[in-house]
């Protein structure tokens, strides 16, 4: 696998994407179009809020007629959701306007918003933004910008590997927390993959990797209405369909999960108000599952999260959140280190000079808290970001 | 029933209290006992945090021999968790110095500890601290003071009923966050009363009332190790004893529920940081634990916290809280009113002048959330309070 930092979601072949200002923002961008020039096998998962936004009632519908799709269209700015039969006819617009445009059966474009919710959609700037678009466009930019709200940087990665002698490029992007209107951290991510792979197994391999990535980040524990990633594989690069047979499956898999791990931690780095990006690798668990929940609970504590970006290295309140996951542990088996410093052995302290030994590791921008459960030998890792006064600044401000 | 202003924890009948400083913290009252001179039915319930303190331990075995018991001695300034076999024997040793003390058998003593985790307990302060204590005190003050840590008021309850031609009397005290080592928001909650009841009865009730009171706040989110509610119940009243038959178990029932109620309340707007206290009430559910569920998870929201801090009327981030909560909802027909200004019916957002209708009740130190899901009949409530500066402040500061 090669990381290829030049590379980004127009970067597999086939792939067209472009960005500008409609108007729903006061200056920034905020529309977005992905199109592929020939049909691609789609998967996406959602948001598993009972509120969900009026986009991804539309973009189910798109994908429960086939799995083939050419187009996504995205707006920032209003995340249309709670906004009544309004909301559902404007997102349906949305498809339909883009559908024309491009020339594409209506269940060839996804649609996804993200901003405030329960403000009805500006849908005229929307049509004539649509309208705009150049579908032909390959520089990738002008979509990473339009997805983007207050978050302080493009979150997009590309790496290609070589299946059957064909290079096959996957390329992620995806915005985080952080808006002008601040109302949730409302997470989407769109990965683009030149690779031919059968639609069913792309859905199957998106779900396991999403177990794995982006479900495993918290910035506040607040799921939005409007969360959303969404995968498309045009099969330019001309390989051998993918399915789980094929002899080199591990090599995709490993390329989706490291677009869908980097673009996590990229979002958990750039959480509302972070100064820190906080890694928790939890072994030695009897189940994957019990393993994920408990690196989850732990960086998404409020406590901890605090503690960290206190520069304090304050295991009680790691154990705490340990105990409290909902999963059965043994309180006598424990180990904890911060940065590889060993704090706790068998839960018990282990006495170290904190001064010399764990103050520098807490300075660095990078945290990583590993936690040894000794009852198997499964793993699961979750990333998050410390709790700062920005965080609590920016979300107590006024929407307006 | 009558609100007993001059009222605590030492006014039910044969309970005497005090409290005074052993020298775990460094000015104030650090240790406390509570002292019934008759024997007194007792029941407890416990954090479900898999961590839990060495005192648990201890008064589950008091507990696990018999439900009367006569003492209970707390210390405040150490949690006396995560450490080892030390930390059991020391819990141990405190209940023997207070047994031997006040010559009663060992397991009529509990034991209780709030503080900083895996720090040994100074045993020699704790059992110079014991015998100092005054068995033969009523006036409770020593005793509040002494389990309080950076809480800023006392928070305590007394209230009397008549049963059976007698008056019975029911009183409670307990801390909350915050604390001179900012650990966790450990809760311990103490409850008397001179009742005469069945000692399984009381049990019983004292579980479906925290369900309903104590268990239904949230500071942030983090359960500790130490949490603690107990109550002790005398007979020195002389009412008939209570058990569910009894014809004015109700009278008790609404007693014990007002003392945890308004004890739960103290301590949610005494939370760490907090400037408001924040109420929710959920009704129109299919059961009560869905909507106590759905209240806890609005109340629980760092995002719902943060906006009431900025006085921002943020209804998307209540119906955010509300999706994500894990009760299946109907997301076309709910109603939230904030303070009684309703801001969305049927899901769908009223036009209100915010600056003139919703602006003045956010300045409020008390605020109402009411949801209605219009699917049942069935209410819960939860109590939290803002998210602030002063809590990332008190978290984020080193220990020492």
């Amino acid at each position: 696998m090669q990381i290829r930092h030049e590379g980004h979601i127009a970067t597999p072949l086939g792939f067209y994407t472009d960005g500008l200002h409609a108007g729903l923002k006061r200056f920034k961008k905020d529309i977005g179009l992905i199109y592929s020039d020939v049909p691609a096998q789609t998967a996406a998962v959602y948001t598993q809020n009972y509120f969900k936004g009026a986009p991804i009632t539309v973009t189910q519908a798109s994908l429960a007629t086939s799995s083939l799709t050419q187009a996504l269209i995205v707006n920032s700015g209003n995340a249309n959701t709670c906004t009544g039969k309004k909301g559902i006819a404007d997102a349906y617009a949305m498809r339909a306007a883009t559908a024309a445009k491009l020339q594409l059966p209506v269940d060839y474009v996804t649609v996804a918003s993200t901003g405030v919710i329960g403000v009805p959609l500006n849908l005229p700037r929307v049509l004539d933004g649509i309208a705009q678009l150049d579908e032909t466009q390959s520089n990738g930019h002008g979509f990473q910008e339009a997805i983007l709200t207050t978050d302080k940087a493009v979150k997009s990665v590309c790496v290609t590997i070589e299946l059957d002698g064909q290079t096959v490029t996957v390329a992620g992007v995806a915005k985080g927390s952080g808006m002008i209107n601040p109302n949730m951290a409302t997470l989407l991510g769109f990965i683009t993959t030149d690779a031919a792979i059968e639609g069913v197994y792309l859905d199957k391999l998106l779900r396991q990797t999403i177990e794995r990535s982006f479900n495993q980040i918290t910035i506040d524990g607040d799921t939005s209405t409007n969360d959303m990633v969404l995968v498309m594989a045009n099969g330019r690069a001309g390989n051998d369909i993918l399915c789980a047979n094929h002899p080199q499956i591990l090599q995709f898999k490993a390329a989706l999960m490291y677009v869908c791990e980097q673009l996590s931690k990229k979002v958990a780095a750039d959480g509302e108000g972070a100064t820190k990006l906080i890694e928790v690798n939890v072994t030695g668990a009897l189940q994957q599952t019990d393993a994920r929940l408990i690196a989850k609970k732990v960086v998404g504590s409020n406590l901890v999260k605090a503690a960290f970006f206190g520069e304090d290295g304050n295991w009680g309140r790691i154990i705490d959140a340990i105990g409290y996951a909902g999963v059965p542990i043994n309180p006598d088996t424990v180990d904890i280190a911060i940065s590889g410093v060993t704090v706790l052995k068998n839960s018990e302290p282990v006495i170290i000079d904190e001064a010399r030994d764990l103050t520098p590791v807490l300075k660095a921008h990078d945290i990583t808290i590993a936690v040894e459960l000794h009852l198997g030998n499964e793993a699961g890792t979750a990333w998050g970001c410390d709790l700062s006064y920005e965080y609590v600044k920016i979300n107590a401000a006024y929407r307006t």
